[in-house]
């Protein structure tokens, strides 16, 4: 490709809304362009990415049989209806009418949709297990989209979905899939993590995110060397609260004016934050929850969620609260309050003579006790993790890092084939609902994920699998014709064998060298000054100094150093190995 | 691939709301399932034959030296309301707001959305020319959606836009286009027909369809051996309508009680239809617009349209109409008619004392004239030409054929780079409105467009190089184990040159050749009786006998034979011998 005639228009200038580097490269680069928040164009460079890394990942999906179909994205609304997820999935389900007032969904997933189809049409146990895949645009009405295509409101994903007969089926193609999708990961190139996962709003019994590491990841993971590691949302708590042999006192309610956070109540009544417990109000499907955890720690909501089996489930709006309790949030607490169900976190099991909000205003209880002073409706593990905790397999200290997720697989079982009717003929003749897997791929995160990783200050550095163009050549004057044309021959040399980008343009060095880097290719062939030498430079991407070739006699040696090069180019080793001091 | 295994659910019986043979074939042979009205999923069958139009789509698109992008679905309003379309293009386009309310539309075309998006970026006359290209989902709120995935909701589009400094530079884009469409259809292996073609909705100077033949094709093309050929939206007359000395008779408004069509009219005045003109009302962007016709032919709304430069031009409801102007729409006339422009065709120029609405209930005028009576605005062809009448070109007579349309290229000209500012600075260092071309093909409505083409009573028949399957090895029964180890062999043998289901269902060898004709694979290899003798047999999709090959040595004559069939395989000739007499 020339470079003169290829539609990749780069900026200097760092563009204003982007947070993150990726969102900020991609965009310099020339990769995507904003079309409307959180909705993005692709342009040449970014689509050339986009299709290799779609490539992978269908190839992948092939090796383990899985069957390209291609379901529709404007879904009809009754069959969210059915299963229940209409009005569960809340705002961020983007809703259209037709001409005929029906309603539509931009299908955020498909679970609803292939059961649907497979209805009736996949009857027989002798047909199972099969899988099924597609690579489509989802909508997710993100209320604040950011990150560029890491959080986008339209974005392309593979989902694929896999109907069993037997526990032991969906746990062999589950294997799959996740042997799959490291296959992905390690052909992509880059520094990746797989982790225990919430199963959230799809669902299910098992779930495993695919992770790839960056500093500024959305994810934070707990891991351990022992093999264990979990997203935040879904990493277990393993430590052991100290009892404690407190006489109980009377419980006494005091004055605690304009006192709202647990840090000011700390302050103000000069007790421990481990000495309160936090009183959090939610609104679910069955009306409000309180969750209790102990002052210095933070609740997890998703834990919450799955421990409710309520995805709906959102921390109380202020307003309401005070309309329904009479008390502003800072003053909410368990003694006293109706009609809710209390849900306590396992580390104020063993607290005794606590702190608690008042249920009124500037009011705060103390010497509050479990049991004799409220009751708890369930214990549960509704706590965060924190870096250092025990292992919840091992009882090592547990290791944090950032992660940016970029798969995920999960064991659905029978929820939306018992919802949706679906069922089979089992050997014996009856009919039983499928057993189901579902397995999500987001093919346009990964390409922000993979820049997340691998950039430094001049650009991106794209692994060699994905990279726009594996070579570009740059001959450092256009005025000069001896250059131009050994700059042609080396290109007609190379263009059948690589991806390779020719920058014909008329432009200083110093611009193309910039443009070079910051789109990130892994080689670059300079015809310079050397060139009166017969020689010409090559260099990797991350390499500090070139290295002449001489070209005067013939190309085997260009060719032979070109291959080498790029066969030891490894972003990711690179990285690695300049992490660590 | 093992048929055993593969979701290809075929069904015996017709489907209900098939109309067309193609919508039949491609639900009973498992390539496609509704969704909904003109929404449909692409089971991995139709997935496959749509990936293999897609990649040859595409590699014609590189061919040319378009580059591929990909632009979103959902675009913002604003764009559309700079263009003036978002109120044009009617209900036909799908709507939605996003959860702050914003507007946003399904784009049923992108020509505001590449304009916004290569402005200010596309800044040099040295960059142009420049062309891009995407594939992606297309949406249009069809209100009668029918004819499967020919008239579809949702649809798979590829669209592609130019950008140029002269109109010079534009005509050579527009033949690189017109050349790859025709190359499309080469590999494609249907019979076509590009048609000059009316440019509608997306407007411009120029347009040219591609047309695949077929029976029930929606479009009508007249043409002429003289290469003439346009759409019957298009097709230009060129009848010279005969002068008349007759001397003008005094008006009359004469009774006609319950008299209102034209049949009617002419049966109860005992008069020739041509004896009589037409009156069509019409609501245009600018109010009420009068057609006048004669009574035997047939008004052309696409010329209509493009001669008012309105495509929201719609016919006047009744109700309106006789709201507005106190008249059924059969008494509608033009004598006495106020606040209307009147457009009349060329065939009513020479006309003297005919018949009109009378502009009352069960009247008509008699002996009405020209100019005396009431005055024409414009005259135009806004006519619809038929079969014999004389070619616009040479003036031999008129042909006519049934296509389906599946490219359409279009000169746009300044008009959206106009109003939505779109420059560029030419090399005398003026701005200037890039100058632009687009260029559709429907790749989902292709898969249709073929079945339709190119079928016989048994099913589908696919040309090789997008047939979901080359080859489909079938033994007669899957118990006797000489048999299955040889189909096994030879599916080994066969599966890494092409593409090849193997049938190893337990079934009966009818059910097997049905559904492999059904689906329509090019060649079947047969391991039936014969194999006690060491033979197979093989047989191309459409050919009445099966030829014997001996594998009882050897497998290099089967391979052979099989290379043979398949080169010389080529439906489209095999069903223009049968259409030929």
């Amino acid at each position: 490709m020339r470079m003169s005639k290829y539609y990749a228009p780069t900026l200097k200038e760092v563009p204003n809304d982007t947070e993150i580097k990726s969102h900020e490269l991609l965009i310099r680069g020339g990769f995507i362009r904003k079309t409307a928040s959180g909705v993005y164009t692709y342009l040449p460079l970014g689509t050339k990415v986009l299709k290799k890394i779609e490539n992978i990942v269908r190839e992948e999906m092939e090796n383990i049989g899985s069957q390209e179909i291609l379901m529709p994205i404007i879904q009809p609304a009754e069959i969210w209806q059915k299963s229940g997820r209409w009005d569960d999935y809340g705002p961020e389900m983007m809703k259209l009418k037709d001409r005929h007032d029906r309603d539509f969904t931009l299908g955020p997933t498909h679970e609803e949709m292939i059961t649907t189809i497979i209805k009736n049409e996949l009857r027989s146990y002798k047909q199972l297990p099969i899988s099924l895949f597609q690579i489509a645009n989802k909508y997710r009405d993100e209320i604040r989209p950011r990150f560029g295509v890491l959080r986008a409101r339209e974005f392309i994903m593979k989902d694929a979905y896999s109907f069993h007969d037997s526990e032991e089926s969906l746990n062999e193609t589950y294997e799959k899939f996740y042997k799959a999708y490291e296959n992905i990961l390690e052909r992509l190139g880059v520094d990746y993590l797989v982790v225990e996962a919430d199963t959230g709003a799809i669902g299910g019994s098992n779930s495993h995110e695919f992770q790839i590491k960056a500093e500024y990841g959305e994810s934070t993971i707990y891991y351990c060397d022992c093999g264990y590691a979990a997203t935040d949302e879904r990493a277990e708590s393993n430590v052991v609260f100290d009892t404690t042999n407190e006489k109980e006192n009377n419980i006494n309610k005091v004055d605690t004016p304009n006192v709202k956070t647990i840090d000011d109540v700390a302050t103000f009544l000069k007790t421990d934050k481990n000495k309160i417990v936090k009183s959090l109000l939610f609104k679910s499907r069955e009306g409000w929850v309180l969750a209790l955890i102990r002052g210095d720690y933070e609740l997890n909501i998703a834990k919450l969620k799955t421990f409710l089996s309520d995805q709906t489930l959102t921390l109380g709006e202020p307003d309401e609260i005070y309309k329904t309790f009479g008390v502003e949030i800072g003053f909410i607490g368990p003694v006293g309050i109706k009609n809710v169900k209390i849900i306590a976190d396992h580390s104020i099991k063993n607290m005794k003579n606590f702190v608690v909000g008042g249920m009124e205003k500037d009011k705060h209880y103390i010497n509050v006790n479990l049991n004799r002073d409220f009751k708890i409706d369930y214990f549960a593990d509704i706590r965060m993790v924190s870096k250092g905790e025990p292992c919840p397999k091992c009882g090592d200290p547990l290791k944090e890092i950032k992660g940016i997720e970029v798969g995920q697989v999960f064991k659905l079982g029978t929820k939306y084939s018992e919802k949706l009717n679906a069922y089979y003929t089992a050997e014996n003749g009856k009919t039983k609902p499928f057993i189901m897997g579902c397995y999500g791929w987001g093919v346009s995160r990964t390409l922000g994920a993979i820049v997340e990783q691998l950039h430094d200050d001049y650009g991106m550095i794209w692994p060699r699998n994905i990279a726009p163009f594996e070579i570009v050549i740059i001959p450092v004057s256009t005025k000069q014709k001896e250059l131009v044309d050994k700059a042609e021959e080396i290109y007609n040399l190379l263009k059948d064998k690589y991806d390779v980008l020719y920058d014909d343009r008329d432009a200083s060095p110093g611009f193309k060298f910039k443009d070079a880097d910051l789109i990130g290719i892994p080689l670059k062939v300079v015809l310079g000054k050397k060139m009166k030498n017969g020689k010409v430079e090559i260099k990797l991407r991350y390499e500090k100094n070139s290295q002449e070739v001489d070209i005067s006699k013939s190309y085997d040696d260009l060719l032979k150093k070109i291959e080498q090069k790029l066969n030891e180019y490894d972003p990711k080793i690179y990285f690695n190995s300049i992490d660590k001091d």
